[in-house]
């Protein structure tokens, strides 16, 4: 029989979302009061997460508590948890409460930030936070930007801007496969492999994106850069972009972002800046200098919801120039027709990205923003640094772990040399490693993931919470002899 | 002076966290509770609005309360209420109370779904409620697919995968430049722009998209898209894709989407279905029809943000082959290297769409469906298609308003005839119905948009709210008489 319930659930009135409420209140609390006490990582498999969910399309509606039981009881015991202190892997941010409380409010204002008609306050308050960003990375000062979901989307739209930025002839309406040459980008090694990604869906093609070598601290080499382009205008190919990373996905890396702006500068290339993982560390005075430069990029990609510890989704991309933004994204409809004609008052968001329907992203930003302050911030992330540096100090200190690349920003890549293996070769640590890898992960006390330097397999961890303390890193070290000595060197 | 709080706003004690989120949730239900009697829109300027807000880069950090009074008393008195049951315009969802607090408890475990390892418990409940979405729409079961931020992102990943899967040649590594013809997609005239942004994004070019005539009910004609194909494949060109409508964004027209998929298996072509406005009315009885043949879809793309109510943003791609999106999408890297091996587990989102990080929309879904259930659904969005049709019935009852355009779903095109203009060209009535609308939207009773019907302007209007009552639909007309007895005929 279908349970009747009490209220329409489509439209509950205020003292049942005020019941409904508190009790996800309750869970909230609970869950990020307790974080620290978790496994990182829960020893789990598909099929015994499958058995705890209801599989059946749900005909009747079941009251809010059940729900709330099943994320208390079956999603949150089965999470990696990426508040924790130790979880290290990947370039994962923790959330911040007040953050989360905003996700509540624009989801229940459900605002729609297509234009500025359709949500004049929310879209005022993004561009606002945008322009906060704006000084905070130190970016242009005529340029202009959005939040969109990530890194991922935000470099695609720089490439977009880019490639119509730099296309010959009539390429928006005739397509790439009218152009007569190869439009070329360039970007080191280290590039994060959305690069090449978006340029396969903008039909640019993957042998198009030339990875350029990189020196000893895994930065662009400006030479080889140089040469490729050279190389590739004799062969009739079209130059068109370089992609400067602020922070590799790797090591952390900085490309010197001043010179590749003169090299693209010098062969009319536009200069893409990815600082999803590195730009935010630009408020902390001793990484300050890395990014000089970023003012001559003609896109830059951030991620909020990475160093300024946000929940996802909430990535941004900035434009030097927003028109040739416009010119990649702009199309003519009539229900997109702006009727009023202020010019504050014509904007939408639309001509600048790829989403037409947009989430109130900018208010978590903006509370976030508030509630901490850039000093808050910058300190949080220069806590981090610390820990990554401390983290590289007490490996060099040690014989039995060894680092595979100095620490730029907050990522350290090590590895493990037990006394047993002192004499192996790289292949047998690889293997060692890897399986101290999965048994730390399956150990949840610390989480770390892992990377490839100059061929070697690489243990790598990221600092990116403002929970982490050098008392972390210590544990992290002592977590992995822990593991280590219960793993039989095969 | 800074500010010093008394704790650290990015890492709030539990008391903290329960004190600053009750204070949200009061704000919440306050909201809801009283959107029925606000202005659907609010009369303000861009300037208004900036004045309220202070723009100085944060240094320090404020108490949550002083956020939440600015979301109080800028933000809500400064946004269009899609909550409204006489928010009309465009296709835009109310949001559910249940959906926000799911926001609230996604962004509170911050679970990232790139893969099921970063989020085992997050990723089976995605899965799950893709399979239930599914059975909702009736679409291949050998389908699979995810959620993305909106319709524009699902167009854009239906038609990236159809390239991809029709493109000759090695065209991922080699790009668009190296074909030696243009793709060419096919669309009724109605089609939502979005198809013509991602064709562009695509490096495709708009030109590629070939716009094809509609019948009097605004349906793609089949005689023309089969013309159009042939004289493209006399000219040279490579036919690849079919985008069927279910539901246009102007009228809610839908496509024969059986028919369509014959025209495509006969020409080897990629069916997409756009339902991102009307895939979930499959559920009431009275539209199912309209969407026989969707299972022979290639690619969909659907809205939950739209037809489920759900608070932005919830957008949702299927593939009927789930491969030919992997070879979209799929680029390796060391760090997205699965080393646990069972297939469940080794399962990766990021695989199968643009995102990398990717936000836990999934449980606002999972939540909504559980507690309202199908049924639940599928009674609302009847209600809302009998709205429609309940205003089409009072404006062909009444001799001062014509319809444009037939009601096929919750969509209904009309304008303003009054007595005084019975003898008017279209340009004048275009003109005043534009004006209308102008005042409609001031007067903030009712709330409409706009849409081109055969070159006249119309009044356009979209039931798509759980509070909207026939009785609303009664008000919107009195509304429109009220405010043109007020406005001079020029």
């Amino acid at each position: 029989m279908p349970t009747m319930a009490a209220h329409d659930p489509l439209d509950l009135p205020p003292e049942e979302i005020r019941r409904a409420g508190h009790s996800a209140i309750e869970a909230m609390a609970e869950y990020l009061g307790s974080v620290r006490n978790r496994s990182v990582y829960p020893r789990v498999a598909s099929r015994d997460i499958r058995e705890q969910l209801d599989d059946a399309l749900p005909q009747d509606g079941v009251p809010f508590e059940e729900l709330l039981h099943v994320f208390r009881d079956v999603l949150v015991p089965n999470s990696r948890h990426n508040a924790h202190p130790r979880m290290f892997g990947y370039v994962q941010a923790p959330g911040i409460a007040v953050a989360a409380l905003a996700d509540l409010l624009a989801s229940t204002l459900n605002a729609n930030l297509t234009a500025w008609r359709s949500a004049p306050a929310a879209v005022e308050l993004e561009r606002l936070t945008i322009d906060w960003i704006k000084q905070m990375i130190g970016s242009d000062p005529g340029a202009a930007g959005l939040f969109v979901s990530g890194g991922s989307m935000a470099n695609f739209a720089g490439l977009a801007a880019a490639r119509r930025a730099k296309a010959p002839g009539d390429f928006a309406r005739a397509g790439a496969q009218s152009l007569g040459s190869s439009m070329r980008i360039y970007a080191s090694q280290e590039t994060h492999h959305s690069i090449a990604k978006a340029a396969t869906l903008l039909g640019l093609g993957s042998d198009n994106v030339r990875e350029v070598r990189v020196d000893e601290r895994f930065r662009i080499r400006l030479d080889d850069l140089e040469g490729k382009i050279a190389e590739d205008l004799r062969a009739g190919h079209l130059p068109f972009c370089v992609v400067a990373n602020a922070g590799t996905v790797n090591t952390g890396a900085c490309d010197p972002i001043a010179e590749v702006a003169d090299v693209a500068r010098r062969f009319n290339l536009w200069m893409h800046v990815d600082a999803s993982y590195g730009g935010f560390a630009r408020l902390a005075p001793s990484a300050r200098g890395l990014f000089d430069g970023i003012d001559q990029a003609d896109s830059i990609s951030l991620d909020p919801h990475k160093w300024l510890y946000l929940p996802v989704d909430c990535g941004c991309v900035l434009y030097r120039d927003p028109q040739t933004a416009r010119a990649a994204f702009a199309h003519d409809a009539e229900y997109t027709r702006v009727i009023s004609h202020e010019a504050d008052e014509a904007f939408a968001f639309w001509d600048y990205g790829p989403e037409l329907s947009r989430r109130f992203r900018a208010l978590k930003v903006w509370m976030a923003l508030r509630a901490v302050g850039v000093r808050g911030f910058a300190a949080a992330i220069e806590k981090d640094l610390a820990c990554a540096r401390h983290f590289e100090a007490l490996v060099r200190a040690n014989d039995d772990f060894e680092m595979l690349a100095p620490v730029e920003l907050s990522i350290f890549c090590f590895r493990h040399v037990p006394a047993a293996l002192r004499d192996a070769t790289d292949t047998q640590l690889d293997a060692w490693n890897e399986r101290l890898l999965v048994e730390l992960q399956r150990d949840g006390s610390s989480y770390l993931s892992n990377a490839r330097i100059g061929g070697r397999f690489s243990l790598r961890g990221c600092v990116m919470n403002y929970r982490t303390t050098p008392r972390d890193m210590e544990v992290l070290l002592a977590d992995l002899r822990r593991v280590a000595s219960a793993l039989p060197v095969q």
